[in-house]
């Protein structure tokens, strides 16, 4: 079978034979995976915690979307059915034990196409029913989404959660009058921009230049405000919008310094991003969390209940708003044999939000 | 009346006759005034924020206990009840309509001794029935910590919340397998670490820096372990004792790096602590908040409830856990008049945790 | 204008000409209005709340969808808009101040077409911004059912918050292991049904005889299983499907006892159903309470926030799920100018579930 | 060793010489054994789950305080250490498993001196570290009441949990306006009124009759107000003493509807009492459970975290709430060897609160 490798933690990307052999019952047929900025880490070294199932090289590819072909003796699945996979498998911690391996407590686990365990960007592979979910919508291949997406249900999740400490919530019980930057307008924080501002929040999307028309086009059929801080600054547009809410799908210190001043007091934030840049601290930034009441909950990964909301989110919404857009290119997995691979993964051409690979 | 003045926000510290006007019923006799670092930065001129009542000077103060002398009309108090008095005095927000002015929403409260309102470091003052705590244990001076003990009431109000968000206790229910390393030794610190022994915890206290003996034989009778980073890292402390849970009492990033390194997965982190102290960024600070899925919390002021925790506590707990020890040194109010009160404000003597001013 | 208007709290019902006056400033066109079982015991004077807004009369009429015919000066709404007004209104007590007057604390609220303000079945009324709910779908007429359904996306809000007392999801963390019976099969049963499956509960719809026709249908198109108490009983049922989860829209006594003695330990119930059917006591109830740990939210009407989800569901899943198969019948609003009123608000027809009046 | 035994589920008591042995390392000799209305219905015959461990006979006793004799391996505890052994013993559910075994899912528990496993009214007993909560206050024989106790400690975690649906403390925070009505006036009706009381709220203890000299005495001591239903009506009280809170430890149908009937909207109920009373039916019962927005949680049993609490309370209040009023007599042991038991376990003297067997 063709699949496309790497070697990690040491990186690199082949389009090679393999023979992978799999004890699961349920045989599935690879249909589409979806291209992230994790998988440009993993091919340039730059995911220390990346490593092989077995010998020294892992099949990529964590974004897929399947089809049965054998359900073996699944009472669950049938021949033909679409399911998403999931990334991360349950270890034996406690929080593993009982459902919620998203918040594995001892790193015990493995995730498909990242750490431990090969991925999906190879014709077919063997799973077995508790890790897959079901779509409803056989032919909708924005579903391919649905694994970047159930990380932003989880922070709905969280949100549910922390707003419970106050009343948070306007003086009609809607979200209307609460403000929410997002800042980072890729993949990640443009889904995120949509989910929250389908729950009721006023969005502002943040980035440091204008734009692409993509991008833009996105957000506004999400009627999601863009703020090129290249031109206009957070502190201006906090004098009109107060802040009420953050989330960050980049990852700098410098945006955590923005927030913590910028935001009002009993603001939620949400931590996403992980870049890692590198900034001189910042004096005020632990006082503004502490005078502000603030909440900081970083997330990561998502459950299997925030993979099944992803899946209804995307179905019953994905085309009115605009996800397909997000989807800048598809790639027959064949094309991929003759091209420079690594430049396939670690380069982006403009306008392009996200790759997918095409399986059929 | 004698009182004791700063002019804010440029500082100093006066002993000096005042003549203030006061509508509330109650007419309180002070008895105790704890003075604390927030007493310091004020004096220094440090601290923004603080402001006169009226014309020029504050008279300074907030950590009091009282004796009320005049009910008034009150049908709760009467003469002879001793009493702590509220530090915060709420706004108009919704959150202070509701109770909760510990969580001012806009910032349109005043604090006795700090902002917008007089302090207790003077012979008597007026209040109302709202913002005073009646104590049982009249003569129990060490009820003058009610202050600073309800920051840590609101801290333990706060992990309740945050811990509802995973079962995160112990396969038998109880926290004695968790460890909580508190960072800071100052009298908020022994505190907290004081009150989370309490409830079941396994308390390291850290400081950077052997402990005096005052601080040695207050761990000791918490039976609270003690950390000095200048002779064992905290990175091998935690191969011994994994760190679940951390509260900074300190406020420096450098420890915000060390507990998002050190921490768990699922951990919990309170921040109180305020300092300002300024250190270089560290590219995986975020990383860690976000893989770890931690909460971090910034908590600052308690609400009356909290006050009334705290003096249960200390009337039951205080003299058994050595907060007596606590308070290292008593100075008569008529002392102070001949001293240099800038040096009694800032300076500490060795073995110093906490002086308090008697007034009886 | 022509109106339907009772005479409360004795009943009845008239189509009469009425001149209604109202200061608010959006002027809508009723588009659609659905009749329900609260209709039924006003007409019959058995609704003991029920009130007029002035003078002797009521306009009756709750579950409604409208047209902005003039906006004023309205900033959120133009000409055209699609809107369904919220029935409840705010009085001045603390939940009604922070905007959330579906847990009002002292019933000084009113009802629009129940208690104390004139309802919707009038050709036009006038409103404000506040009470308006907008919607997307201009010509989806099920949007009708938005107010019944916002009473079930207050009960998932409910629900959402009693599930935190225990790690209570399935061990994938979705619900597919989890059984909820729903008790009763009218229209709010049959919307709590549909709701609840599409969270992911595999439920049973209970009720004493066979299903209709119409009913069987709507199960069929959600996957839920009828389960007829005539034929078999639930004692048998829940051997094959234990009972985790129960939600009474109903309101017997009876159905309390069943639920309490055959729910599992830590069981959710939820009622909503108030017939108000009497039936002897059973000794073990209570002890079934206690002993299981349960927990019994009581749940009425829905705020703001609860109706935009209702909207949202169904714009999205509404016709879908079978939602059209829940208005059994449209009449014109003239018609109803000749028939026999009293005998439209309180019979139903074979196969009725709801009756709904159509405007335009 | 002597004991006293019983044969569930038929009853009956006996003081004989038996011969247990037990695997467990740490030996405990017993101290003191309280006596509660669950030894009478096991006594009676009337508590259908009673059974033995093994054979056809079962120690009696579950209310204990113990004092370690031998150690053996153990690293927590020292020969002198005194204990109160935990009653319910953990199944295999995952609830079992994460450490609440007091919300077993599945019922495969032991609970000792009641099913499953022999009690502690012998002379000695071997237990596990896991299952015993060391106390402070050596001397302190209301450490005895620890057992019921918890009971309360986890009512209070239930109320903290639920309160959070709402803000629902008073204007300052605290709960002195809110007043709860606690039914019942047996050991833990008095013993919620005291903690309940503790924590700040108004309460209003009640029963049918009026007040023993002792119940008055505790009452006082406690500030609980007595509503003696026999000469004033719940209805005239609540007149004046609004019903915002309300606590069963009676379990009757009666008082289930008077607190509906009653109770404020947004009412939260506790039930803990099991009597299984019964009554007819009142038809208005659900409807105001559903119209009143209620919460009723039933809760048995309590955590090791709330035998911690409840040691902690008793230690540090249990005298000065007079908690020794309680215990109304002691009986030395070996004096029960000629009594007649059954009598012993089910009739109450004039006064009486709880006996108590003391082993020493």
């Amino acid at each position: 079978m063709k699949a496309i490798i790497t070697y990690p933690p040491k990186g690199g990307a082949k389009f090679v034979d393999v023979d992978i052999h799999e004890k699961n019952e349920i045989k599935l047929r690879t249909l589409y995976v979806g291209v992230c900025g994790t998988d440009k880490e993993i091919v340039l070294g730059k995911l220390p915690f990346a490593r092989p199932e077995y010998g020294n090289s892992l099949v990529l590819g964590h974004e897929a979307l399947a089809m049965v072909e054998d359900p073996g003796d699944s009472k669950i699945f049938r021949k033909g059915d679409v399911v998403v996979p999931m990334v991360r498998r349950p270890g034996k911690c406690k929080m593993c034990s009982i459902g919620r391996w998203d918040y594995c407590e001892d790193g015990d686990f493995v995730e498909s196409g990242i750490r431990g365990k090969n991925g999906f960007m190879r014709e077919e592979f063997y799973d077995e029913d508790r890790y897959l979910v079901k779509v409803r919508e056989k032919n909708l291949d924005l579903l391919v989404l649905t694994e970047p997406l159930k990380n932003v249900m989880k922070m709905v999740e969280i949100f549910g959660f922390l707003e419970k400490r106050l009343p948070w919530y306007c003086d009609d019980s809607t979200y209307t009058c609460k403000n929410l930057y997002v800042f980072g307008t890729g993949p990640e924080g443009l889904l995120i921009s949509s989910v929250f501002k389908y729950i009721g929040f006023n969005v502002i999307a943040i980035n440091r230049h204008p734009p692409s028309e993509t991008v833009a086009k996105f957000l506004e059929i999400n009627k999601v405000e863009y703020l090129d801080t290249s031109s206009e600054s957070i502190e201006d547009k906090v004098k009109k919008y107060p802040m009420d809410f953050a989330i960050d799908a980049v990852g700098s210190m410098e945006i955590m310094y923005t927030i913590s001043k910028n935001i009002k007091n009993n603001g939620i934030v949400l931590l996403f991003g992980t870049s890692g840049q590198l900034l001189n601290g910042n004096k005020d930034f632990i006082t503004d969390i502490v005078d502000k009441n603030l909440l900081i909950a970083g997330s990561t990964d998502g459950s299997k209940q925030n993979y099944v909301e992803a899946v209804n989110f995307i179905e019953e919404n994905g085309m009115r708003l605009g996800f397909n857009i997000l989807i800048t290119k598809y790639f027959k997995f064949q094309e991929l044999e003759s091209m420079d691979l690594v430049k396939f993964f670690t380069e982006k051409e403009k306008n392009e939000i996200k790759k997918v690979i095409r399986f059929i």
